[in-house]
């Protein structure tokens, strides 16, 4: 008989997520019928879009959303081998018992050499992401500047990384030294440490005196008040994310952007990758970052918490922004 | 010596443009030199957009924005006969002398049954947005729900009107029941008057209880806070006015839209129709126009203010809303 742990929220989280609103939990597993398949989860993602989605999608005491990279460990589906490797959107559980249907295969050539947990990253779902919101909604022209906020984040390290390979001109915002350095280091032009710059406004201006053309919009809020009257006519938004307006119990208020949107002719556009996994530049996008990652044309940093018994604090930590590049939970 | 008169911004507007913030000014003009002509204008349009523009590029004291259509009456250019009539963006004045670049001639094919200020309405800059807007921002497909506020303008007016043609189920918001009761005599499915519905909510659930796929919009502010929470997913919004918020001296605030444009995976894009003057599709759209207007399958309405020297009160009139249809001035 296996057992599986699963971590539910306890509560819808109120601000700030705490760990008291994880409860820990295990079910025995029944035996797997004809057609199944027992997976073992390695590595978890958390992500910010957990945040909202658990308030759009979870009711108290449901197990926490995500995916893992899984490993076959018992098959009654002549479909899947036992030791293969799947991506699952199973949840926060240790061991599934899945169809096969909702599994996504790792990328078919993925080399020994990288870790599986990039299929959670780099060249997963963030990875994917950041290269649909690149081509399919900022649509830059080569010599164009991009501002990219939360940039040291799984998601921003990669557009980062894709827009100097197609040669747009790119400024970085991150909350550290640690991780404006990181960002320098990975070819970003420029980059600042929002919390510590005396004027967002004066940081922004004095980046790109003329304004700007593409804006991955990861944070909103204030810094998105400021950033857009910075956009050059007929600019691009790609709202990727919004991580300063998710724990607002009470949402907050700023100037309209309708009418910088009107007079600087804009485009803003929100995007969920959920909604591009069917769509051949997906795979695309997956075959693209692996070759990048192999050549060292793209270079990823991961932030790992070992220990299933972790992910709460994990989660709570990449929401507080504690990690450069891709938040991971090892088991 | 030809004498032409002038409407001049006295000093910027604060709130709600007044009578005494406009002068009468005369110029006498120069004798022609080769290359020029003179016109005289016949009608002049007076559109919410002056308002936000004289903001961003009058000075005080400056002939305020504005185009006019009006009749040849002195040459010393030979592509230019007297007679002829052309739309010209020279601002509120009776006479221009100009060497006819900024010149646009009405279209070659002009009905004599139909007035020539409709080149200043259905068939000219307000027609071609609509026309613009809807087929280029919103794309909508046969079936689809539009939303069109400021309904009963000289925008809102055709993009409903082409939506019908098009085979979009259509609802109106309009700010009298005059008003509403003209929306629905030119084919509109739903319409109401947003200032007597008890709940705007209410109001956008009944007419469509699944939502809009698209959003003409033409009035932001808090009208457009209710009509995103009922935008479809991928949902796309025109952003071509924003009258309620034109008279702020400080800006309005609002809910953040980008968790909306975000989760919902909106697409929100302002235009200015200034940008498409020179592109095939605008020329396309004034001929569509005018074979609808001709074929009696777009009707149309102005609000004639007679007299130049009224004006300052047919736009503060416009402004306030006592247009149904074009607010245009005779001189």
């Amino acid at each position: 008989m296996v057992v599986s742990k699963s971590w539910t929220m306890v509560r819808h989280f109120e601000g700030v997520p705490k760990l008291e609103d994880f409860k820990l939990i295990e079910n025995e597993l029944a035996p797997l019928k004809d057609g199944e398949l027992l997976l073992e989860s390695e590595f978890w993602s958390v992500d910010p879009y957990m945040r909202p989605y658990s308030k759009l999608s979870l009711k108290d005491g449901d197990v926490m959303m995500g995916t893992q990279v899984a490993r076959v460990v018992e098959s009654k589906n002549p479909a899947f081998a036992v030791g293969d490797y799947y991506v699952a959107r199973a949840g926060w559980k240790t061991h599934i018992i899945s169809d096969g249907k909702e599994l996504r295969a790792l990328p078919s050539n993925w080399p020994e050499s990288l870790p599986r947990s990039l299929a959670l990253g780099a060249v997963g779902m963030p990875g994917v992401t950041a290269y649909i919101g690149l081509k399919e909604i900022c649509d830059p022209k080569p010599g164009e500047v991009l501002l990219v906020n939360s940039a040291a984040g799984a998601v921003g390290t990669i557009v980062g990384q894709i827009a100097k390979i197609k040669g747009y001109v790119l400024l970085g915002s991150a909350g550290s030294d640690e991780k404006v350095a990181y960002l320098k280091e990975i070819g970003f032009d420029e980059a600042f440490n929002y919390k510590t710059v005396s004027s967002l406004e004066e940081a922004l201006k004095t980046a790109s005196p003329e304004g700007y053309e593409c804006y991955f919009e990861n944070v909103g809020g204030k810094f998105a008040d400021v950033a857009l009257q910075h956009m050059k006519n007929f600019g691009r938004i790609a709202v990727c994310g919004n991580i300063s307006t998710y724990n607002d119990s009470v949402p907050q208020t700023g100037p309209y952007v309708q009418p910088l949107i009107l007079f600087k002719q804009l485009r803003m556009e929100g995007f969920l990758i959920f909604s591009w996994e069917n769509k051949p530049i997906y795979d695309e996008g997956q075959r693209q970052l692996l070759e990048w990652i192999l050549d060292g044309k793209v270079k990823y940093n991961e932030h790992i918490t070992n220990g299933f018994e972790n992910m709460p604090a994990g989660f709570i930590g990449m929401l507080n922004g504690e990690n450069i590049g891709k938040a991971i939970i090892k088991a």
